[in-house]
């Protein structure tokens, strides 16, 4: 038996681990993946948080917290979870691999992004990119490519593109770009991005390559198609939390309530990260969610 | 006038400007050392903070984040609070320097560390440190130096002297080291370092040079004189918050209360960091203080 179980392993996760182990405690981190850092996979240029190293992508910043996890000697298993029992005193939480007991769970599994409902990825033949794929932009170097989403996160990758491709589509729901100054000064100046507001991506031509999309404005149903002749879509239009396993515990539109000690409705249950109730999900606020839960969930386990 | 004034340039403060600055607020951060970082500038080692580099120093990674906040172009000052009225729909803060003004006020003054009330520093001939002089222990290789307190804060500092130094006195006033496993272990496998448990720092003998110190048993009033011989003294016996002229602001032992938006009693006035009431004080919690408060604020300017 373990004395606290950390599902996720994203920067709330392994910061929860750094600082539990440290206090001495037998920590197990389950992560789903094959890699680490969750989110900040998705995030070409870490902006922000205090410390991170000049133009560090978000992989990168993963790779330098994991080291930091694997220097305490923190042992970390690949899992999908099936079930949990987190209500009885022994915790439990079976994966695809085996299960494993503990006396306190701190759960981490932050959030899913989404994908575009009325968009059917698997008739396409040529895989496209939903999210995720900034690593692989050097092949759309002469290609045009297009964002969908009006989001801060959304604008970052834009703006990252935009140096990257030959052209950006910013495709947006609202009828002006609302992201920070930081962001919609450049793009708003940027001879590379096409800002397209008021306006959904309809549909994907999609044949031995992604060849063009259509995009219908909201308020007049006009459709414009775009040629994107083997470039490629990025998605960012939001996500939904990562509780469906999480049936015991409060939740509120699918995230988890916790108090600010992390705790859930749960004794012995705590919660960290995007996958929380809260305002403002930042790298930063999931560390400190980590960094408060693995603290206060050592001085329950004597 | 200013957007925002963000007051102290530790952690904290430096997250909560960047975040607000990146939002496009006008934002001054004022600061009463002629260096920023804060309470990290007494740390010799971070530990556990997600993305610090391998052993850097609580002044380095300082350092990295006033990089930051250079690069975004954030105005700051030095100055010293007098007074402030932070009650009105403006707020206004005078310094001994300037008087600056600004519709949202961030309060980041951390905590001051404490001093022995015992002994009188200003009595001794030759200076010693009370603490913050860890980047000086050069001199102190062939000597032995003494830590009083028993915190997280003081073993990470009596190991590190212990690497430096001849021999490491550790005065604590529990009856057993109480501080995390991850110091504690290799500080009682220590031969470099000698813990003197339920004791206190009873007197001081400084000459020309600090000659040697008097420890006291605190239950069996025993004395022992501890010749340091031209050595140190580096304390660190905990800390209290820097709020003499939040007149206006409710205050609980002297800490400012917030809600979890970082929000005080009075409008558009916000506290993070060390300086609020709060049960886990690290550099990752500052640092999401700072990031809450920072996007919570520029939502307030219109």
């Amino acid at each position: 038996m373990y004395d606290i179980i950390v599902v996720g392993a994203g920067v709330a996760g392994m910061s929860s681990a750094i600082y539990a182990k440290s206090r001495g405690k037998n920590v197990l981190l389950i992560e789903k993946e094959s890699f680490v850092g969750g989110t900040i996979q998705n995030i070409s240029t870490v902006t922000h948080y205090a410390g991170v190293l000049n133009d560090e992508s978000g992989p990168e910043l993963a790779k330098r917290i994991w080291k930091q996890v694997k220097e305490m000697d923190i042992e970390i298993v690949q899992g999908n979870i099936l079930d949990a029992n987190l209500s009885g005193d022994t915790k439990e939480i079976r994966t695809d691999k085996d299960c494993y007991q503990a006396k306190v769970v701190i759960i981490a599994t932050g959030t899913i992004q989404n994908e575009l409902s009325n968009i059917n990825k698997s008739k396409f033949k040529y895989p496209i990119a939903l999210h995720n794929s900034f690593e692989q932009v050097e092949q759309y170097k002469d290609k045009c490519v297009c964002v969908v989403g009006g989001s801060d996160g959304a604008a970052k990758e834009a703006l990252y593109l935009a140096k990257k491709t030959k052209k950006v589509y910013m495709i947006i729901l609202e009828k002006e770009l609302s992201c920070i100054e930081q962001f919609k000064n450049p793009i708003m100046n940027s001879n590379t991005i096409e800002v397209i507001t008021d306006s959904s991506l309809s549909e994907v031509d999609n044949y031995e390559r992604l060849e063009s999309i259509k995009v219908i404005n909201n308020s007049n149903k006009e459709e414009r198609i775009i040629p994107l002749s083997g470039g490629q879509i990025f998605i960012y239009i939001g996500s939904h939390p990562s509780t469906q396993w999480c049936k015991e515990i409060e939740l509120e539109n699918g995230y988890i309530k916790t108090n600010t000690n992390m705790e859930t409705n749960l004794p012995n249950v705590y919660a960290v990260g995007d996958v929380r109730v809260k305002k403002v999900r930042q790298i930063s606020t999931a560390v400190a969610d980590g960094t408060i839960a693995g603290i206060q969930a050592t001085m329950k386990i004597k």
